[in-house]
């Protein structure tokens, strides 16, 4: 199923959907023989899968390990291969640098340097983030790039993680990340990766030789480490493809910023899970869509804290009545890919997922898990299909063909 | 999930994948209501499969029933349909053809005639290999076209089958095979099947006149029957798409034959079962793949004997524990296609899988035969995607997008 089928047969109703979104939600089995979900008592959403139809949502393709970029987009319904989208550009979005179309932007570490040049500390000590917003100011104050129409900015994210825009003149993505991901080691020089890419690559170096100089007597800062090149262009909206007006509750910058870059509004004022579902309650009567995002279950994931994950998924099981309180149209619970604890990283397992709606046709399953979810009669399906499914059981999708 | 994305994301690890591949696996009912894999005792496959995930791979499509070269494209992650090979190629890989870019490779039946030119044995008797050996030398020496750039080129495979090369020249896979497929009617023309095809057709007309005159007194072999045109090309290489070291166990050529087609190493010495197991110990610490094909359970299935297959696959059942305890770190245990018994050939039904590996989130199947795979966590796939979910869990996959 195309974007463009399901785009096309949108329409406006008066109904609402929500997306409760686990970060890193599927799990693979501890030595005790359970995923974390498995593991987890969810009385809340083991009596809504009853009423629901399950299944197993696969990001991006069987094998493939999804970034959170690719992972959201396909949540949302597009085509995650189409639309892949560099880490450079969810920052810029997330902390609502005011993109234009040709910027190129990079995500930025300010590093610590031995005097010999080589990395000392890759997150310069993660200073402070106010620390980070004067060196950026200073740098973009400073640098100038002589004979080009190349201007530069700087703005901090978080502690020792900033960004860097470049606008105008021939700007390329296809530069080395100059990370060489090791300290002890001296930084990588920004190479084009292809041959349009050379000039983009002579500005680059001046850039990172000019801030050189001026870090050179900072304490901690002495360089610029560049990543997740990226240039912006403009996605196709929620609004233009669905006809819904949409709204992000979310925590972390990041996800408010992939919400952004398809033009959904974010709920201000949301720093914490509890925090979210104030929003939600907020704003319920204003939009047709909500997007909200819990962290922590990707965080735990990462941390390799299987009972930590176990914790946040029971803490969101709690917030289920509320949720349903609300009479959502078409709720949808599920993760953007797995971050199971035992890996302590992202993988490539499928997802599993819940879809209650009033007009769904609920299958067997009774409880909310990886391997329950296998009986569900969504089946196995690629993540990006999720959508169709969502606005269909909301009464948004008009018949094909006559 | 396009082969360019999981080569893109392909990455070195100290991991080794074995590919454990009964050719034919897949069956159908027998009147006692079993499959071959159902009704055989298969002790230490069900225990894996308790371990692992499990499913059904599609080999080319719904309905479609593959030859050997689609099939075990597809197993290797190649797109079947894109990377179709004639089998005048999978002959000529498997007895190890020199073959250059632009040849043209033609599978050879000899057979012999009545005196009325009718065909009266299409297997010229199932003379010996050396016999055939004879036949093709004198005809390779004496074969000359005039007025073209055309060599002609002939070699053994096995009994009266044997490979015809032709090289320079305009030469098309486009032709009718010759062989009318039942004795008592006149061998056909190998008639042009598009206007490009003209001039080669033409070339061949002429082969197979000045043949027939060459061989007008031998006793058996009277002509060669020609079918399976193939061009060579190049394929991509395991090596190149993967970073994998591979090496091939199988003891018919064909199988080997397309293994080579696509860069990987061949093991020696290896002419059936018991010695492709000693080969696999023997090689193991040297390659990072393993395609150990098994034979005989697509030949019992031909031979439409059930006892037969089902005491081949007790027999590789048999094998598994010290396949185990070489500990790779993906097994793969599936087939190329079904060849039922019961239909006596290839089919089109899907053939079941495991995948172990130790991250892997096992599912609820306890036994190893198509109906219980049907509750399997793989799913039903295509064939083209098990090597990117083999890749994956032996850490061989980069993350996907930011």
């Amino acid at each position: 199923m195309g974007k463009d089928i399901v785009s096309g047969l949108a329409t406006v109703a008066k109904s609402r959907i929500v997306f409760l979104i686990m970060d890193g939600l599927g799990g693979i089995p501890n030595e005790a023989g359970k995923t974390e979900l498995e593991a987890a008592q969810t009385p809340n959403l083991d009596a809504l899968a009853l009423r629901s139809i399950c299944g197993l949502l696969d990001p991006i393709g069987a094998g493939i390990t999804p970034g959170s970029g690719p992972a959201h987009f396909a949540l949302f319904g597009y085509d995650p291969q189409e639309n892949n989208v560099g880490r450079g550009l969810l920052e810029g979005a997330g902390i609502g640098f005011p993109m234009r179309e040709g910027d190129l932007l990079v995500r930025v570490n300010f590093a610590s340097l031995f005097p010999d040049g080589t990395i000392s500390d890759r997150r310069a000590g993660r200073i402070e983030t106010s620390a980070s917003a004067s060196i950026c100011e200073m740098l973009q104050r400073s640098i100038k790039i002589p004979h080009t129409a190349v201007e530069v900015f700087f703005a901090p994210v978080r502690e020792h993680r900033a960004l860097m825009v470049l606008r105008g003149g021939n700007l390329s993505e296809e530069l080395a990340e100059t990370d060489p991901q090791k300290t002890g080691l001296a930084p990588l020089p920004p190479s084009p990766l292809t041959t349009d890419a050379e000039s983009c690559a002579l500005v680059m170096e001046e850039i990172i030789a000019q801030a050189r100089k001026l870090l050179s007597h900072e304490q901690k800062v002495h360089i610029p480490l560049l990543r997740g090149y990226a240039k912006y262009r403009r996605y196709p909206s929620m609004q233009e493809r669905y006809k819904m007006r949409s709204l992000a509750i979310a925590y972390y910058p990041m996800y408010r910023g992939i919400a952004q870059l398809i033009g959904m509004d974010v709920a201000t004022n949301v720093a914490n899970m509890d925090e979210g579902m104030k929003a939600l309650v907020a704003n319920f009567n204003d939009y047709d869509f909500f997007f909200f995002h819990i962290k922590e279950t990707d965080s735990r994931g990462e941390d390799g804290n299987f009972a930590a994950k176990v914790e946040t998924i029971e803490r969101v099981d709690r917030l289920l009545p509320q949720i349903l309180d609300l009479q959502p149209d078409v709720l949808v619970v599920t993760g953007d890919h797995s971050t199971p604890a035992v890996l302590g990283g992202h993988s490539w397992h499928p997802v599993p997922a819940l879809l209650y709606a009033k007009n769904c046709r609920p299958d067997m399953v009774a409880s909310f898990g990886e391997r329950a979810c296998l009986g569900g009669s969504m089946g196995q399906i690629p993540m990006k299909k999720l959508m169709a499914l969502a606005l269909a059981n909301a009464g948004r999708l008009l018949k094909f063909g006559a």
